[in-house]
Formats: structure tokens, C-alpha cells, sequence
């Protein structure tokens, strides 16, 4: 008997992402797509690579939380709360892709503002499943990752878990599709084309947030973690570039060197750390973003700078793969008892 | 019991798309990747994307032979006849991505010089399923077309089968790994960039022979096609554009209007045509490489320009997929009894 | 003594265009720019590559007019026309890069709609100066071509001139910066990325009837054409492409093959035909849109595809360069007795 | 009477640069290009952009530097010392863009191996004409600084010339066109488009000498700074990403933030520090690398991060201009004792 699943917000990227993996996912059927903006109107309007395979007409949220078991919310922060709390107050579970449910009230606050349904977020489990498979069983909600917080968490975790470490920085270099579907003059393709542009540079971009707070729960209680645990500070300089490709992002983080171990034995307690998690690889050659392209894994290779006392960490990893809709689909499995990697995908399409 | 696979040329594009459909198809066991330039590397040295997934080193072609009981053969026209004839001196059956098999001898020797191996070609069935889907069950060789004919083929098809038709012209517009992995000036990435550039234009593109020869016996049979059976004379003005994409082929065709038709006629006629193909959709919105990108899918449409009296037939395939390796697992699977997309992707990676 | 010169829809990418080359021309003074989206802002918040370098602000097109002694429209048709009609009234030239005086009222209205100042056509020239250098000179009105237009004539015009032409074919590959500065989806870099897209096809693009106008006064008036000159019937089947490359044209062009002329006196007829050009070059090579980026100059070849009797004519320039900006600075100098190449660039940016 | 100037290397994309500066420059004669690969062939055999535009063929370097009064050499590192040699044995001034006159013989020795001619190295001023202007009038060897190099230092010099500062990171995201236009796997289009890949990482990369050793200087001796002159110890951790562009280099600098400056005061001073510097502008918005695509300037931004106490400094440039050609020229104006900007170009070609 297969779980009834609709997908809230499914006329953007994250939502044609959800749309290709559980539409071929085994135990689910997909009962519903929602968006607002292509209300009543057929599928291929909004997506013309499933002209003939995805028939039927977008619905309104309100339809896809009734006919389902779990709603997938692909939509914007502050908007999604209380399409989630409709959601929870109909008794359906949610597997949450925007920003609503990741922090803790506190935090939230300082980030976005006021959070809607502060109420809620005890409910929720944040879903990076390397760190929490533990807590994702069951859980009601799931607050899945931002994907350039996936990628830096991913490459400095080991390190924050290795203890002493409160501070780090980072750079993203990211493509296009992160940045959403709106109709923007700097995501016109004639701006972006040959064009490499720093935003939200300096302590401005919101997932700083969200990124400090995993690593300092990484580095109070290790490896598995609880969300609403307890947690250490943690400081990043966070500065992020857009570059002109469609998918991608690729992280680049630098922290202090820790004194005892030389890069045979940084690579290999990166490898320990992440060797029972079938969707982060830990190699030697550094990470591509053409290797993860569509696929819902996340590369990794670490180096040390042992001019500068600095370790040289770097995960590529599809934003809309394992930084979005892939990684949601991975929590919604560990929710719901199945396989973790159940109707995802291992291999970058490359070329 | 599955079928054991080999893939010879395993390390160019076309061998990376049979790995990535072959690893995952239910009814074959994968054992052996072949490559000269990689022979005894390990997989992932020379595709990043399957570090970790796809283990153990690239074998030589004979290995690959040995443990398989059909070898696919992705490796360039006139290098293959021979690595064809030992597959199949060792009993073996042959998916073959090559032109070795395309063509009747005489039509290979005017586009490609004297055929290696003329004795074979007679078992060789053309693998364009939606054509030659009766006689590939069994097929001792399957000739898989080419990315361009393909497109080009589908695009004229309807109209060569309505009769009349002897004469057209096609433009196409391809990306760059339809010319392959090699290192060649005019693919490096600061020459391609920001550039679009004819190539073997004026009647000089090989594919052109391949066209006429499957239009021309589309022409003469209509839309149940025998290989080695009877055509018609068919002329093609055939013009490419490499443009900078990594995937892609559009095909615009043009012939004369037949006369009896009208515009929704016409559709109407393309629709009924390709009505029980899978793997070939036609639509009234024109056709984009992007709805089709890593998909083994074809998107159709035709327009009327009533001025000019020209029927404009478009077609948009990833060259890699419906034009490669995609159409060369449909040909195996119908060669092998097996469902038709067996393994095979529909929608295309949008974004 | 300087020339006074205004630019109206300065903001758009024709605008950035004429900026920059006429601000380095020598017998010019910019003194104004115009836009109605960026009054009062400064020029920098709409093009970056200005900050420090062009001072001040944005102003009505007014105050544009009011400033020069010839104002460069560079707007939507349909609106420049009234402003062209402004700028008669006071006295003012004008080189338009909108469609509004290219086409008799007859044909404007065929493809655009009536005609908002039909009075005004008569005193307007067709700024291809390959064919209009005599009546330029002292114009009040200069109707500076389109891209696709200029592209498309250029490769046909030697055939049409020969004689005995009155139908042909052409396909054209563009980039995104042709269809403007826009927002909209189809133009959002994660859309047109890694996509090849048919628009406007089978008789619905627009500069269809400007270059059938163009080729139809060739056929009947030779190399040197009066704009109001007679013109022949001319029938062209047209299709254009957009790919993902911010600048570029290529033109393909099909044309049934003169009887007498074979492939090395077709190519000696079109070098004679453009000797005397210094905007246009016939060479063997087939063009490509790189050597021409950013420049004012367009790349012609010609090939004679014996086997179908079809004469194939290539055409690559700049959209923004000879397509746009370039050639309208062209038609200026020619309309005040400058320099026909003052202020331009011959050679593309490669890379 | 004008200054006659060959160029060494003039097939690589810095000789293309230098052709297209250096025709048009109005005190110079280019006599001769100079290509080993393509010696005796047509000068558009290796540049489409220059045919009928400049003719000729490419000569041997002895006969470039027989017939000029200075040579720009535009070869590989090693390679490029043995002609600077036969140059000034030849009595001749050259300006050197590759990196072998940038360091002194220990540090280079660290970075590249023994030097060949280290008894040259004291005639070279190093050509970074912002730091530089004093010593560059009548140098016989001008060291044109690499690309990264530049964009890095000018993004921190202001800091280290405001004194306490020894350490800095700084990551790069940079074009294709900087790694050369030999072939190679890695800058096949089909693998570097759509693709971000860290290079040269951790330590790894040769321009990491070139920036300590200049950012060092700056430490140490201010604003106008000998080449010879003393340094102060300075680790720089750097990490390159390269990104599917053609050109263009984003560098973003991080450094520990002075005690006593706010952002304001920062921005002040940056503006101040470069306040005489035509190819430097200093501004509040980030700076974006299709503003400086063709051009021959830096943009500059600087943002303080408080929350993390780091400035971070931005700068972009194209690698071909103020990273390359266009620096060389300014160097060799200055080094002749023209204006600083002769030939050269201010504004970015946008789009």
C-alpha cells in the first residue's frame, strides 16, 4: 500500500524535482501538485519535459493537503508555516523544503523575522540525515537543509566534531537555479552569461544561520544529533558567488589546522566520519559539480594548507539534488521507515 | 536470470550513458566496461560521477567479449566492424552505436569508404525502434542511428510515409558532445563559449547518407520498415550549427506542403503517425532540447507556413539519450523480448 | 564642431551599445540619455561597466531631443515612432534601431499593425549601407535594419542581385541579447541554459517581411537600392533558433543553385559583390559568431551543395554590433559625411 | 614617430589581446606576430576574428625581435626567460607577461624551479603600474603580474599598506581563457560547461608566491613600491575555482578586520587608496565580471563583516585585460613614457 503524497509550491525547481523522483518512487503515489500560480492550468504549462508523461491540472494547497497522507512544501520562507501548520492541523505529516522549520525560534528570528508558528517547530526534525537518521523515524515534520547550508555543514562537520574548533570561513560558488524561478534582471540569461557575481557577501546571507547552528550542535554532540539539543557557539564568514551555470554549488571552506593530524590522517577521518552514509563520498581528487549533477549525493575531499595552518575543505553537491528535492525525498524515506536511498540517485549525469 | 552486459569504448559519452542505464536496468548484470585509453584504470579516473558507486578497472575489448552475452560497441565507425566480427565469431549478439552497421555497403562506401566488413551487414537490423520494431526481436546486430539522424528521421518521417515527398532540407543545432570526448581546438571551452559554428554544412555531414537512405525506405514501406528492404530516392540539404550546450539536438525540417493538408490536419497526421511509439511525443508547443535533456525521449512538432507552402517539422532529442545510448538500450531491450523503455527515462532534467 | 547626440532607451542593450561607441567616436558629444525606467537614476545602476566612467543621470526623452542634434532611438516599435515624429518637429535627425520606418505603411501594417506616423516613411532611408551608401548621406531619417534581417540579407543578396531568385529558405541561430532586456521566463538563465528553442517559426517572425522587402528591391534594383525604389516578389521561409549564448547571429541560407556557376565562381561572385564593404567580409572559412563579438563588421561564406542543387549561404555578426549599434553608428556616419567605419571595431573578441 | 613592437606568442590568447591593443594603439607599429605552432601561416589560421583585418603570417621570435624596438613575450613560464635574454642582447626592451621576471630568484625557485637567467632579474620592474609607476619609466624589463595576482592584490593592498597585517585567505573564481588555450581534458566544453572545479588548491597554486611577495612589499614600503625593494613576511591561503566562462576573475579577499575602522572608514580609505589609479575604480556595489568583460579595469568593493570581525575585499577584472594584455600595455605606456591609458579600455563590454 503506497503512501499518497502531494507537493505544495510544485511549479518551481524544488517541485519538478519531487515531481520526477516520486512520481518513479516505489511506495509512493502521487496524488497531488499544487501551485498557485498555475492554478487549473495543465502540467506541461509550467513544465514542458512532462508534456505526455505527468497528465492532469495543478490543484490549490488546500486540495493537496486532503488528498494525501504527506505533503512536501516547496515553497517560500514565511509563506510555508502555515501552510504546514494547515497541513499538521488536517493530521498529515509534512516534509518541509523551505526555510520555516530549520531553527530553532531564537534564531529564526534573527534571520527572517518573526517566526508565524513558533508552536510547530518542537515537531520538527532537521532533515540532514547524516546527523540525524536517528530522530528522522517518525517524525512530523521534516525542515529539510538549504543547499548551500548542506555543502559547508557537510565539509566542516568532521572537523566541528573533532572538537576545539568555533570559527570558520567559506565560500559557495553556486548556479542560477538556487536562486528560484522569478523573473529577476540578474537571473536574465544575458546578465548571468559570462558573469561571475558575489551576493550577499559578509555576514548578510541567511543560511550563516542555519549553518552556525549545525555545526555548533556537531561540535557539542558529535556526530548524531538531536535538533533541539544543545549546542555550542559557532562563527562563519559566509560569502557566496553566482556563476553562470544552471545546477551546482561547490563549497570551499578554510578553518585552523588542527595540530595533531597531517592530511593523510585529516582524509582519513573524513572518510571514518562519513563511511556509513551512502549519499556523502569522501575521495581524494576534488570534488566537480558535473559529478553530482542530478544525482542526490554530495562529493567530498579535504586538503591541508600546511603553509598557512589551514585545512582546505570542499563538497560539491547538486542544489536541487542533494541540496533540495533529493535530499527532501531522502528525510520523507527515513520518516516514513524506508530505505534511505529509495527512488534517489547515486551518479552525476555527466556530460 | 539477467542478461550479461559489456560495453566496448566504455570511456566516451556514449559509454558513460550505457553504464548509468545498464547498472540500473533489472534484467542485466553489467561486467564488463572496456577502453583502450583507460585499459587497467579504475572507473572513476576517467568519469568522476562514479566514484564510489561504479567499482574496478576498464578491461580490454576481448575481456569484454569473453564475460558478456551481448557487447555493446560505442567506439568509432571503421575501428568497430572488426571488434563487431569477433563478438560475433564468439557467438555474441552487438548493440552497436558506430555507423559501421547503418548502411547498406555501397551507401557506406560513398560516405565512409570501403566497408570492413560487408558479410555482416546483412545481419545487422537498424535500430530506430519506432520503424524497424518487428524485425529487432532477435536481432543477431542492432545498427543504433545517429544523434542527428535521428532527429532528423523523426521530423520527416510522417510526411516521406504520406508519399509525394522526395526532397527536403534540415538545419540542425547540436551540442558539443555529439562530437565526442576527443581533445580537439574547436571544443575547447573558451572557443565554444558564446560562439555557434557551422560545420560539414552543403551536403558533407555523413549523417546525410544515413537520412536518405531511412526516409527513402520510409517512403517506399511506410512506417512498419524493413532494413534490407526497398527504397525510395530521397535528397536531403543537410546543414548543422554546433552551438554551446553540452546535450542537445533540435532538428528543423522542411519540405513542401503537401497539398491536401492543413496546419491541425497535418498535426493531426503526426500525432496518429507516432501514436503508439513511447519513446517519441508530439506536441503543438514547440520543441526544446532542455525538456529533453538526459531523457530517451523525442519531442515532436509540425507547423504549416502557409505563405511559403513549407511544412516545418521539429525535433528536439539529447543527443545522448533518444540519439545514443538510450536509443541503443530500446533497441536491446526489443532485440532481448523485453518491455520497450525497460531502464529508460521519459521526462527530461529541467532545469 | 562636434555632433550633439541623444540616445532614447539608453537602458536597453542596443543603448549600452551605441554608448559606448559613441562616446569614443571623435566628431560626437553625447550630451544626453534617455530612459523611461531609470529617470533620474543614475547610469551606473543600470550598466555596472559605466560606474566611473559615464557620469550623471538618466533623462526623459524630452530633454534628449531638446540636447542633440540627432537622437538614436533605441525603443519598442510601435512606441518610437511618436518620438521619432518629436524629434522631426524640432528640427531634429534620427537614426532609428526600432522596425517603425524599415517597411512601406503597407507592410508595416502586414506584420506590426498600422502605422502610428505613416507621413513620416517617405523621408526615412533603410540603413544597410551596403545598399543604401548614396541616399544616406544627409537622411533625416535612418531606418537602421534588425539583426536577423541584416544577417539574412547580406547572405542572400549576391543571389537575388544575379537574377532570376524569387524564394529561398534560412534558418537562424540567436542569442539571448536579440530578444531584449525584458523580464521575462524564457530569457531566466536556468531556462535558457543548455537549451535550443525554436520561436517565431513558419512565417511568423516579424523581419520575415523586411527582408523580403530587402531582397525583393535587389532582385530589381542590384548592389545600390533606393528604399523607395521598386521591388520584386519575394518569398523566404524562416525560422529562427535561440541558444544559449548572450551575442550572436549565424544565418543559414538556402537558395536553389544558380545553373551557371559553380562552387569557386559562386564564392568569386559574392567576394565582388562585397569588395568595396568595409563592414562585411567574404572568406572561405565558415563564420562563426566568436569573431565577430563585439564587433561591427559581419563574416560571410558560401557553399555550393551540389548534390541537391542548393546554394548554402552563412552569415555570422554581433545582433548588437552590425546587427544593432554597430550599424547604426554606420548609418549615422554616412547620413552626416563622416567616416563610414569612424568609431567602429572591426575585429571580434576572441575570446 | 611610432614605436615598432612585436609580439611573442601571439597565437595564446595574451597575444590576441595584445594584436587587437596594440593595432589600433596610436603610438606603436606592429611589425611583427610570432607563433612557433603556426610559423608561415596565415595570421587568421589561429585568429577568425583578424581575417581581413590583419594580414601577413606568424614569424619565428628571432624575427620579431629583429624588427622591433620591444618584444611582448606571451609564452609559458621557463620557456619565456631565453628569448628576454636574446631581446636584450639584441639591445631590445621587452614587456614579459609570463611569470619569469616576477619574483626574485629564491622565491621564484621555490615556485617554478632554478631560474634560467637570474642575472636578468634585477633589469625587471615588476609591472603592476598602480604600485609601480614610479620605476616603470625607461625599465628595460617590464614582469606583467599573472591574473590572480593581480585581482588578490589589489583587493588586500590597501589593508597591508594600512600596516599589521601578515595573513590573509582569498579565494578566486576564474574563467576558462586563464588556463591557456592548449588542449586538455579538463577544458573540453562538454566537461567544463555547467561545471565548477577547484584547481591548484590548498597552497598549490604558483601565484601564491607572486601575491605574498607583492602584498609584502606593499606592507612594508606603502603605496609606491620598489620591486627590488624590502618586504615584509606575508601568508596568503589561496583557493582557485574554475567555472565554465570564457573569461573574467571575481577574487574574494578575507582578512582580519583593523580595530579601528568601520565599514564607512574602509571605504573611505579603499577610495582614497586608489584615488589616482585610472584602471582601479573603487565602488559600494559588488563588483560583477561581465562589467569588466573586454576591458582593461579593476573594480573594487570592500564590506566589512562584523559579526565575524573579517573585511571582506572584492575585485574583479578580465583576465585578457587589466589581468593581461591590457596591464602589459599600460605598463609598456608607462614604461615609454605615454599616458597610462593609451589604447586602452575603461568600460566592460555588457552585455
Amino acid at each position: 500500500m503506497s503512501i499518497r503524497v502531494g507537493i505544495i509550491g510544485a511549479n518551481g525547481y524544488g517541485g519538478a524535482g519531487l515531481v520526477s523522483r516520486l512520481r518513479a518512487h516505489p511506495e509512493v503515489e502521487l496524488v497531488a501538485l499544487a501551485s498557485r500560480q498555475y492554478l487549473g492550468q495543465r502540467i506541461e504549462s509550467a513544465w514542458p519535459q512532462f508534456a505526455g508523461v505527468v497528465d492532469g491540472t495543478f490543484v490549490d494547497a488546500d486540495e493537496a493537503v486532503a488528498q494525501s497522507d504527506v505533503v512536501f512544501t516547496a515553497t517560500p520562507h514565511g509563506a510555508t508555516a502555515p501552510m504546514v501548520k494547515a497541513a499538521r492541523d488536517a493530521g498529515k505529516r509534512v516534509i518541509d523544503l523551505s526555510a520555516d522549520f530549520r531553527l530553532d525560534a531564537a534564531t529564526y528570528e534573527t534571520w527572517y523575522g518573526p517566526h508565524p508558528h513558533p508552536e510547530l517547530i518542537a515537531d520538527a526534525v532537521y532533515g540532514l540525515p547524516e546527523f540525524h537518521r536517528d530522530e528522522l523515524g517518525g517524525a512530523a515534520i521534516v525542515a529539510s537543509p538549504g543547499c548551500n547550508a548542506t555543502a559547508v555543514i557537510l565539509a566542516l562537520a568532521p572537523l566541528a566534531a573533532a572538537g576545539g574548533l568555533d570559527e570558520a570561513s567559506a565560500s559557495v560558488v553556486a548556479g542560477a537555479s538556487g536562486a528560484g524561478r522569478g523573473l529577476d534582471l540578474g537571473l536574465h540569461y544575458t546578465e548571468l552569461d559570462e558573469n561571475a557575481r558575489p551576493y550577499k557577501v559578509a555576514g548578510t546571507h541567511r543560511h550563516t544561520g542555519e549553518i552556525e547552528a549545525a555545526l555548533g550542535r556537531t561540535a557539542r554532540q558529535g556526530k548524531t544529533v538531536a535538533s533541539h539539543g544543545e549546542r555550542a557557539a559557532f562563527r562563519l564568514a559566509f560569502n557566496p558567488v553566482l556563476v553562470p551555470m544552471a545546477r551546482g554549488v561547490l563549497a570551499t571552506a578554510l578553518a585552523r589546522a588542527p595540530r595533531e593530524l597531517d592530511e593523510a590522517a585529516l582524509q582519513e577521518h573524513y572518510r571514518d566520519f562519513y563511511r556509513d552514509d551512502p549519499l556523502v563520498h569522501v575521495q581524494h581528487d576534488l570534488p566537480q559539480t558535473k559529478a553530482v549533477a542530478g544525482s542526490d549525493r554530495a562529493l567530498l575531499s579535504v586538503r591541508l594548507d600546511a603553509r598557512t595552518g589551514t585545512v582546505v575543505a570542499m563538497c560539491a553537491l547538486d542544489n536541487l539534488g542533494k541540496g533540495a528535492s533529493g535530499q527532501a525525498v531522502q528525510g520523507f524515506n527515513l520518516a516514513f521507515g524506508l530505505s534511505e536511498t529509495l527512488g534517489l540517485r547515486l551518479e552525476g549525469q555527466w556530460p
